[in-house]
């Protein structure tokens, strides 16, 4: 049998589940955004993320945000965790045909997110490839298996938060394939396309929730709120209910949307790229959470709750989520 | 300016120094076998290596060798620092047409090097890809930075050993893609092919020898003994100066030389594969290091010295030695 047959998550789970795992594998593989190991009184968490030209990064995206992405989607997995990042290494597949100021430009986009989120860069590998590959690796740390932020917390009666707007980032990726229908003034395309290619990675939101040791549960929705959901549906075994007056659009995202002629800006959750975390936590917790996030620096919006019913609601109707298999496709 | 008119060295050193580092990276991108990151009194040890079919997994290579090359390069990176391995990940980049039990026994073979080196597999990442790619990323940690085993550590005087026989996985790998001359008997021809499909990362040996701290140095010769002497003597300013007499060949890989008609199987260490450790150490250790090796079930030659001369002696001939480069082959 084919592996186009099998489908992602039969792969994933045929290839990297049962493994060996010593005693102090406390995450195994497969269950969290990143896995996680006890060493003394600390959880080291560590994640790996690939990546191929062109399918993950776009003809006319800038090398800086190629480079930037590939750090940002490894230090996002730690977010998720709560961890604090410590070091990042990214491994370098690069055909020998490309321009030296192309990869030097793609480098500077590493070490401007490693700047920005405070993770020191600690090399990889370069290997000559036929196709532009990066697979970055990220190494964090959490006090304690409490601190984790864990995708099973989640429980019926959570508030369902999310740290940041919906959709930006698909918005700036359309436009700068040209693919976007209508006329956006300047301004509000540059910002659509920054969300794309400027990516933050939420590690102070993830940090000042997991310092709450709450229980709190999170993933990040690269791959779409939806579809990010429903990952989170199977870790905990609880729905998840959204309210779509709550979700926050931005004014850019509603009028591209609009240009599109799509009924309701709700369509653009289809589609992943937004580097925001998807949060569940008890009710109670909401407000202290909330100011901690704040003061951090960022935010969390309130946009559902958690239900026992094991499906994905938008308002009171159960959506079909459609996730994208990339070895189905 | 092309990649390929570039060359690898200028390559990684423009992409890779000079990053965001925080003070507490003690061993930045570039320096040695693994880059390293204090947490608290711990040294945490990390690496990567990224490799892609057909280059780094040559055609007739069983499925399990090639999980198991991928595990072993990034543990002998562990192995070259004195690390104690904590986990390992995989980032499969994998063909939809490839054979669902073909990926399986490539984790089949990561398991057992996981399995093996009592090292946890942590997961990794999986995406469709055109052709097979494998990137590894290893943790490991040291009890401080005086028990890492660094590149800079050799000094003029030292004894210079390696922990195991030379030459044997080049023979395998020749002998597994059909290039060998000469008519091998099976049982010869089986021990070397297990040195190509089947190594070890020497992590006991690089333990042993770490624990001593002796200020010893160590790195892997997997580019070959000679090309990683010359990283070894520009990381430390030292030479080295090898006795062909020494030097540890089998039965099996002096015989596979002398088939090819090699006037000498020196002649083997211009190629590389051996995950084996070359080490520089203070005379006076020589002793106790050579029986913490064994008392961890290694073994531990001394093939030559470390000298002032910057340079890289065969007996008393200077070795012009030529190191492979990807990007200006």
């Amino acid at each position: 049998m084919k592996l186009s047959q099998l489908g992602e998550k039969r792969i994933v789970e045929a290839l990297a589940r049962g493994l060996y795992a010593s005693s102090s594998l406390s995450i195994p593989a497969g269950l969290d955004d990143a896995a996680a190991i006890r060493h003394k009184d600390s959880e080291l968490v560590i994640t790996s993320d690939i990546m191929f030209a062109p399918t993950h990064f776009p003809l006319m995206m800038p090398p800086e945000a190629i480079g930037r992405k590939v750090a940002v989607a490894n230090l996002s997995d730690l977010a998720a965790m709560g961890a604090e990042p410590l070091a990042l290494l990214v491994a370098f597949g690069l055909p020998p045909a490309m321009e030296f100021e192309f990869a030097r430009r793609i480098s500077s986009g590493i070490d401007s997110a490693c700047r920005e989120h405070g993770c020191s860069f600690a090399g990889g590998d370069t290997k000559k490839a036929d196709i532009l590959t990066l697979c970055g690796s990220a190494l964090g740390v959490c006090s304690g298996e409490k601190e984790m932020l864990r995708r099973s917390n989640a429980r019926p009666g959570d508030v369902l938060c999310v740290t940041g707007n919906l959709g930006d980032a698909y918005c700036g990726c359309q436009i700068l394939l040209g693919k976007a229908k209508g006329e956006m003034d300047g301004k509000a395309k540059e910002r659509l396309i920054s969300a794309f290619t400027n990516p933050r990675a939420r590690l102070k939101e993830g940090r000042a929730l997991a310092k709450l040791r709450s229980g709190i549960a999170a993933m990040d929705i690269t791959d779409g709120l939806f579809a990010s959901a429903l990952e989170l549906m199977n870790a905990s075994g609880c729905g998840f209910k959204f309210e779509s007056k709550k979700l926050p659009f931005s004014a850019e995202a509603k009028k591209f949307a609009h240009l599109q002629q799509h009924a309701s800006p709700v369509r653009l959750l289809e589609w992943g790229e937004d580097y925001e975390l998807l949060v569940s936590l008890r009710k109670k917790d909401f407000g202290k959470a909330k100011k901690a996030v704040e003061a951090a620096g960022g935010k969390l919006v309130a946009i559902g709750e958690t239900v026992k019913d094991k499906r994905i609601f938008l308002d009171d109707e159960p959506v079909d989520v459609h996730s994208y298999d990339a070895f189905l496709s």
